[in-house]
């Protein structure tokens, strides 16, 4: 047990004060973790869009100030009554969903929805007490997606994290944590394509890269990745990407281009952009008769969806996946165990690394499109 | 070998002269089969919707005269060149699709949408060499489908054929050649509703209750139907279907009624009407993270299928199916098995029953909605 259990701890952390406004590194307290709750100390964090959305929060209800960040990985500092499943000194990764084991979605085979710990971005307190565990002089900062892994300490419900080989090095593995095993799973869980098969993925940024290694680790023959920038496929060879097709240098539709360069169209598509046309075209570029399409990219609220009912009835498959249908706690330490038997490779997505006191260069690398993935290390 | 093979048969045929006209009872000459075509003497037929929206013809480029017909049963009269899977006396299902076994789509597992021998209702003639083989008095009268089973002889391509066990009652297997299996195969082979769980049926014509039989034989514990007749709910009962909603009683949309009714939504749905808000209805009134719609009712042309990405996104699925993924010649000896082993109920479908000579009173019943499948007798 650490000595810092039971007591606050205070350690430094990167706050968000408003939207859109540099995060500043601050000294916060961290409460002692609650009933079925965990703190864990935050060794690597990277930065996701996600992140980048919340902080500008357009269009959204503010919740600031707050502790963004949610793709780590960490080390239980202590545990809160209740608690089991880990005890201090584990190795987790946080993860912005949960999974109960109790609930409808828990129990389904097919469903990672948990109904307890489901994703909600507008929460910024603890379920258990409706309250935060970060304040600063007393006045509460709020948390991000149940995990505020831009944090040295952070507290997370026990459902929230995924307990992993402590063999595992922390520092690249931290990416499992959200954007790669988002992309992967669409892909081996969802899209599922044979030995052999034809996959075109939608946006070539992290979380489609990852898709990539998906169809690539599952024996995909042609991998057609379709961007905006030509500049991506270079990168993307490495991730399986054997074509590439930018919608910018065509006068029809991004569908049609692939249905012709396919004979018919792709077995499986991949869309991780979000954008309410890729999607569609994701959907309408898989073959009639066997083709799956996989929406993976969150798209504006308002956006509709819209196609012809034909193109399902010529046996057409849309799916939607959220965390690529993986269940936190009891699938994340077998996508780990992937890596650590070389089935998937991770070194590849982080690109760029800085320690946790520069934690806005990751911010600028972002908005300048350069690179995949950026480390945060907490400690220098 | 039948005394008329080689020879031009004179029978019997129910002949649409014009769109929307009364069928008249005409003498046809049928000209022998030739390279890979049967010619069938069919004893059993029955109409579908199918047969009245070409008859109708509204929007489509008119093929007249033609001879109507497609869910149908007979027996092998002679066989063309090249033919080795039937002979003469085999019994056989014609079906409007077919099944070359050797394109993508016939040597594809998931696929039966057959390259050269899918649905073509333009087409009034034969694949072989562009000819019908259907005339009077010279003149040809054209085919519908590749079946054409309003005839007491028609000529089929093989690979529209599906032979059957000889056992096998004609009078009620024949509606197995479209509709039923079409619905039933919705189910078993499509949306896959686990033993135990939720199925919501919109449309409760033939194809509907042939969608609830394969709910209900699939162990589906909850069977909702929905339909804008509620009349409709006291035969559907026999079909397995537990429950009724009629949108037209609600001022929501019936995906909100059903969400309730259900915690959340249904495990799946399966829309047989064509309705393209009945469609829509249909997707987003399966459950989030594991609810599959299917989609089979076939819409006009011009319709447009809206909603949500995000209702993807919450791992729901949506699929189309055609003919119920079944292969015709692959697949349905196996339906009509099922059948004979009392796996499933046939006689339910058939509530009417005319000799050929009042063929047109088929289409009375169906304009007045009564009833779900008139059998026509072809010999008195």
């Amino acid at each position: 047990m650490a000595s810092t259990a039971g007591q606050v701890i205070k350690c430094k952390a990167a706050v968000a004060w408003e939207a859109g406004k540099p995060l500043v590194i601050e000294e916060v307290e961290v409460a002692p973790p609650q009933a079925m709750e965990v703190r864990v100390k935050i060794l690597f964090t990277s930065l996701c869009h996600t992140d980048v959305y919340f902080w500008e929060a357009k269009g959204q209800t503010p919740v600031f100030p707050r502790i963004l960040g949610h793709e780590a990985a960490g080390i239980v500092e202590s545990v809160g009554e209740g608690v089991t499943d880990v005890q201090p000194g584990d190795h987790v990764l946080p993860v912005f969903t949960g999974e109960c084991k109790e609930c409808d979605h828990c129990k389904s085979e097919e469903s990672n929805m948990c109904s307890l710990l489901r994703i909600d971005p507008d929460r910024g307190v603890m379920i258990g007490d409706g309250k935060s565990r970060f304040s600063i002089n007393g006045k509460p900062i709020y948390h991000f997606l149940g995990t505020s892994t831009f944090s040295e300490y952070t507290v997370v419900h026990v459902g929230c994290l995924a307990k992993i080989n402590p063999l595992a090095p922390l520092e690249t593995v931290c990416v499992l944590s959200c954007g790669i095993s988002t992309g992967f799973g669409a892909t081996v869980n969802v899209a599922k394509p044979k030995k052999g098969s034809s996959v075109a993925v939608f946006g070539l940024g992290a979380v489609g890269l990852a898709a990539a290694e998906g169809a690539r680790v599952s024996g995909a023959s042609r991998i057609i990745g379709v961007d905006l920038n030509s500049d991506r496929f270079e990168q993307a060879k490495k991730f399986g990407v054997t074509e590439f097709v930018n919608p910018k240098d065509h006068d029809r539709p991004v569908q049609e281009v692939i249905a012709e360069m396919t004979g018919g169209g792709v077995d499986r598509s991949v869309e991780c952009t979000g954008n309410i046309n890729a999607m569609i075209s994701a959907f309408e570029c898989v073959h009639d008769g066997w083709g799956v399409a996989v929406l993976v990219g969150v798209p504006h609220k308002d956006d509709v969806f819209k196609t012809s009912p034909v193109n399902f009835l010529c046996e057409r498959t849309l799916k939607g996946t959220f965390y690529g249908n993986y269940k936190p706690r009891s699938d994340i330490p077998g996508v780990v165990e992937k890596y650590m038997n070389k089935e998937m490779e991770l070194e590849k997505f982080i690109t760029h690394e800085v320690p946790f006191s520069e934690i806005n260069k990751a911010f600028d690398l972002m908005f300048r499109g350069e690179g995949l993935r950026c480390l945060i290390r907490m400690e220098n």
